[in-house]
């Protein structure tokens, strides 16, 4: 037991729980995790019962909730100012907050047309108009930090903006989205992070398909692929 | 001259910049400011050429920029740690935080159907979908702080948390959204706030229609109510 627990939901859906998940595993802070299924169908009552918003990710602390990614990744980074969630020279800790909340806040086009999903094979689809723009922006963000950086992470080590653009990995490589060799390389390095190969795993053991998360043409082929992984 | 040069959009529309321009104003931070009108129909140019992300607000720090609102506050707030950006008691930062970011990643329905304007006259639409529980959301997260804080702003003293929730001040009202009581008079507490009834007369001081921002049908109106301003 911990002092902070993390309310997490599907680990193969669920992009926004692997965020702080990710940046909190990654810079070695310890906490428990609690994961609460999605259920769309009826509501989700059981994230309602514990989330504020009524939304995942959220995080217990004693009497204390907090909820939203970036407001829960300041809050731990409070707590533990060593644990370098955010970089420590103020021009990179403005940049990495920048491209965190772009991140946060943005990018919708790109989040709605292709959702984060451990399972799905990959595979292009016809994009809609504006994935394109946001992925040229996300090449961009990351060729300006890595090349400030030096990589293999946006800042001089892992931090919570690389954990902020974890879910991205999966999209860009499951929808097949980017030939840009700089973030190729960087998605290999985020790809073969222990973090990542952990949720990836625990996600690829999960027997739930949630249909709402999946593409509508693609349910089928997920509750095959979902029954294959059970039956092996 | 100051440091510190926060750059905005039309003050009549540009709910993203009347937040970090209202925390910092709030908080008695001095800033120059550099309006960069939107020009939808050019593709925005102008903003562009100052905005990594293509979007206002932006501050520039000699060097460093800083983009996304939330961002930006965080960075003035290490600046000016004395200014009470966020409230100094750890809890009550965490849910300033929290809600701040619910604010800046969601509210879509409500942001969409209801732009801020701060011309419009007060006329209610017929609502999409998804509005009206926005709408409860906000009062639920109003009363909660209130209680909290004993009002009149969310927390002790007014925050970077009453900046993020100012534009919804303005659409409650024009929209005609809300008869909450709670909700009623902290809109009126935001109304009177200096900051505020500088930008908004700024605002209608402006002789400029964007028709992206405006509802389609009416357009025609908006143009009409400038000409009637600027003739008077």
């Amino acid at each position: 037991m911990t002092d902070l627990t993390l309310f997490i939901a599907n680990k193969n859906y669920s992009s926004w729980s692997l965020r702080p998940w990710m940046a909190l595993t990654g810079c070695g802070i310890p906490f428990d995790e609690k994961l609460v299924r999605f259920d769309f169908s009826a509501g989700n009552p059981a994230i309602k019962a514990i989330s504020p918003s009524g939304q995942v990710p959220v995080l217990q602390h004693g009497a204390v909730k907090v909820w939203e990614s970036v407001a829960i990744i300041e809050y731990v980074a409070e707590l533990f100012p060593e644990a370098g969630l955010w970089p420590t020279d103020s021009r990179d800790r403005a940049l990495a907050r920048s491209i965190s909340l772009e991140m946060a806040c943005g990018f919708r086009a790109l989040r709605n047309a292709c959702p984060m999903n451990m399972r799905r094979p990959v595979k292009a689809i016809a994009l809609p108009d504006g994935v394109m723009d946001n992925v040229r922006r996300i090449e961009t963000i990351w060729k300006e930090c890595l090349d400030r950086s030096g990589g293999p992470f946006l800042f001089k080590s892992f931090s919570a903006a690389d954990a902020m653009f974890a879910p991205v990995v999966n999209r860009f490589t499951t929808f097949n989205l980017t030939q840009d060799r700089t973030a190729l390389a960087y998605m290999e390095t985020i790809r073969r992070h222990p973090a990542w190969i952990a949720w990836v795993n625990a996600a690829l053991a999960e027997p739930w398909v949630i249909p709402e998360d999946e593409l509508p043409e693609e349910v089928e082929d997920a509750y095959r692929q979902v029954a294959s992984i059970a039956g092996n």
